[in-house]
């Protein structure tokens, strides 16, 4: 793609935008759209870039309510363009590697999940502090009617999801609030069933003193369990009863790697890879078939590796679910949406 | 003191042990009785042991239910004689380190905490196949009505009491059985709300390929969060915003670390020790609180480090209401005894 | 700066490349060039490059011999360009940060250091088998008299040198040739003695099965000592007797970072980085220089925080040395160029 | 064996003990003796010990000078005693794997190995005092004429030794004295030739801040590598080219294992096991021995899985050699006694 920057093409509004590189010829004109503004503007942002025809990239919780979700996933549908959703950590080569080795059956069937996503960055507050970055995601009118939840616990939903391509159920889910800078959840935990019995643990903080960014995912399957840690993104951890544990490192000469997971490496083995690598991955797949839209091709659509608009309404449903629930003492509500 | 041993100090039954031991004079009378036995038996033994005076160490679960539970405290504060459950874990001397830190305030206030206890062991089993060891455990008439919570959980569950001494007032549980070689649960949640809404989530599996014995615990405090892993056991991680991670190792000249914590050191620091020392550890306070009792001096009972009768009871009754929460479809069960 | 590319600006020799950008117009000129090519084509680019006034950042080593080194900084001090040589480890930010420690006195007096770079890709090849990539680095007469010292030992000499300031007097140095793909040192140790009775051990290897690049740092002070490796290099490790281990972690906002450490974080902490970043953060204090150069302005030159000449010139000093050693049966060589 | 002790057991000296302890009746003779003095004495007592016909025990380095151990040594042959030196790091599980890997093969032919042990306790002194604590180690007429070469050192050697079986030819040693509160060397490099072009690198450090006692061992064969590390002694890491790291862990079940170290696992494994189990193992083994020659059966002698008194000579004359070499600034000496 040829890149175009430059004063003129800031706008004022994002219809202004629009309306603008609406009215390029193709070949100067906007590819897509990334909308990283404040959740409660993403939906209208969103509806109008889709309805003029633009392939958008939309940071996660895609809406700030399921009914915007859902009109969403139609216009999407109905105007055939590529959306993919932010859910950054789903192009780290060795969860691609995870979550090719469950489609394979390589764990068997699996039984049980666990999640966590574990932060400490509201300490970084005073009490009643308001922070100077991100100062939206303390306004409920901006952030949506969840804070923790939606910021993180998004990304762990859509990690199971990923990994496992399971079918959730019904949720229970049980959301605090700890500290004093922000009205919204800052703590939770959220126990999701799916047919035939499995179960998975999700649990999200930003009030642990320290944490960074410890998002940790563990699988057990009737024939192997797994661990991956975003403290070494590199490593997957493979265990087999009575064997010894397997640790698959990022390798894009690995031949015990799958290809999705090789294509997804750029460096030689060993020079560590990071957050940004995965981004770039996930941004790669969706661009991928933004060149065959363009090029007038099929594309993946909802069946995509990149998480897309059926993705994003998925964790909006269970943001509200776990609202819900936690509001009724952790009654079970439904996820089949 | 002296050590005896030898087939006629081994007795068929547990009546004869005692009736023979109760008969000898001081000096070659057994100090203590040790109950190591299957699990629905605990109550008998201990109820003869506590009666007859002797100092007891019992396995956990204590007993398979809050009945007999309950009879055997009364009977040990009756007869004032020494009693400690094998939560072994408590000796290690870093889990000591972080209870005097939450005893001492060192993070604050105690806001939330995760146990996870992860191990694999019943993939060694086929189908339907009896185990050859501790085949009791199958047994719901020999181990109770609990596999995995009864075994592992009342480790997750007393470590929490032991290092924040919060009392928990309610819990909600999930408990699924998905191993066919045993029918009681092998793998649950239960997330524990204590007073000022504090919250604890005890993760628990025997059904995770290859995981040895991974019991972790993470701590949140207002002012300092800390994680401890039996993986490596001689560090603790202590952590606040805007600070390096503190490492703290076992060392038993360390004078950064607690007295109780230092004199449960026993070689220089960086030679590992382990769990051996540990159940040491506990057998040593439990064995000191003998001595004085012996000595006619007083002795810790109720507010002792080792556990004791009461968190026998407390984890008994934690085992009875994860089961009764788990059969309500997770409805919430009083924790007050 | 601007962008520009296409096959006009791609030349059949670096001398027409030198010849055409010489003769554009400042503003469409390349600002800089970057030599990537087989060892022994280094030395005659580069001083074209020089000559012409270009800027320039070059692989390692930076020449096959010390002659072409000494020429070679000559010639960067009679034009005043910019050199950088690409040790792309001194920016991670991390190793920054030990730096600045090391310069601040936090560690007291540097003792002793240790350095290990430990790799197992010659493994790839079957005996005598040409690899596919890089095939050059297997022929003495394109690669230089070194195999695994120029390759991996001059970063471990460049990051001593990078964190310690200290100044080499002699070495003494054992290099080995394990595998037969390539007729090459391979596998070696080098003891530098420096000034005061400071001496670091260099070990590296390409002969290790499975291992990737497992570059790690050790360093012993008065007062402090601190480890340092590739896999997790967003830590850091100090310790100092009777303290806990602080782990300093990457992360712009962290007050405890010296600010050089801080600027070259890109993400917020916990999200990893990498080997690309820590790369671009070279190149990123190179262009800086090449700005304030372009701009007429005084640039570090010699004391840049980015390696330059003289850091190119020392690595090259090194490796004759080691050779010189290793081929006299480690017999000390003077360091002193 | 049965247990004697109480105060007619204490002796004066160790004449006392020898003679007393001779005269009495096999049953009620002391089994044999550990030797746990300063180094100086421990050739006497040794030699006195055997030629009483009793097994021993010694503390390590066996002596101070290699005449003495020689002439220990030809005791021990003449009077056919068991004789164990505490290279306590032999009973490591995990260590008994690599030495069993090593000798079937299975990381094909050794070529290169690295042993480093890091301490850092002698920043427990202000420069000038005395240890409290073995202060004899910090008088060379106690000690011996090396520090921290005898000390940790031997263990180093020893253990390459163990795990390798290869027989050393020459070394280079290079040691330093940073610390002032001890005359001997404290800090030191050692670089072993052995047949066929293979090379160990020992380094050890007892001024290293912080450090505990970080023991580690790498070796590289043509066909794997291993990595054990006393800081995880549960753990192995075994890696071969373009597969996934291999950890093995302690586990008496896991039939990967070889029986020797599955029989010197005690635990079940993820239950942490160290330092005095290690030890345990080999005093186990020694105790086999010294059973066997009680009873009049043939025992290993030279070929025990216990350090005997072969290795133990072996050590004291890689002490004296790295001395030797170190005070003729690193000449090759020769390691054939």
């Amino acid at each position: 793609m040829a890149v175009f920057s430059g004063p003129e093409r800031a706008y004022a509004t994002y219809q202004d935008l629009i309306a603008a590189e609406s009215s390029r010829p193709t070949g100067s004109r906007a590819d897509f759209l990334t909308i990283a503004t404040p959740n409660h503007t993403h939906f209208a942002i969103a509806q109008a870039a889709v309805g003029a025809g633009f392939d958008v990239v939309c940071e996660k919780p895609m809406t700030i309510n399921v009914s915007e979700a859902q009109q969403l996933a139609v216009s999407v549908e109905r105007r055939r363009v590529v959306f993919m959703v932010s859910h950054c950590y789903t192009g780290y080569p060795l969860l691609r590697q995870a979550r090719e080795m469950v489609m394979q059956g390589e764990l068997g069937q699996i039984l049980a999940a666990r999640v966590s996503y574990i932060q400490g960055g509201l300490w970084s507050l005073q009490p009643g502090q308001t922070p100077t970055r991100a100062a939206w995601k303390s306004d409920p009118a901006k952030a949506g009617p969840s804070g923790t939840i939606a910021d993180i616990g998004t990304h762990a939903f859509n990690l199971l999801r990923f990994t496992t391509g399971l079918r959730p159920t019904e949720i229970s889910s049980t959301l605090l609030r700890y500290h004093s800078s922000r009205p919204l959840d800052d703590y939770g935990h959220a126990l999701i069933r799916f047919a035939n019995g499995v179960v998975a643990m999700i649990s999200v903080s930003q009030i642990s003193h320290g944490r960074l960014n410890d998002f940790r995912l563990e699988l057990d399957g009737t024939t192997g369990s797994l661990v991956w840690d975003q403290q070494s993104p590199d490593q997957l951890t493979v265990r087999r009863y009575g064997r010894p544990a397997h640790v698959y490192e990022r390798n894009r000469r690995a031949e015990y790697l799958a290809e999705s997971a090789r294509s997804a490496c750029r460096l030689p083995g060993g020079h560590p890879e990071g957050y940004l690598e995965a981004f770039a991955n996930v941004y790669r797949d969706a661009l991928d078939d933004m060149a065959k839209r363009a090029a007038g091709e099929p594309f993946a659509a909802g069946g995509s590796i990149y998480p897309n608009v059926y993705d994003g309404l998925e964790a909006v449903l269970f943001v509200q679910q776990c609202l819900a629930s936690s509001e009724n003492n952790g009654a079970w509500q439904t996820l089949q949406g």
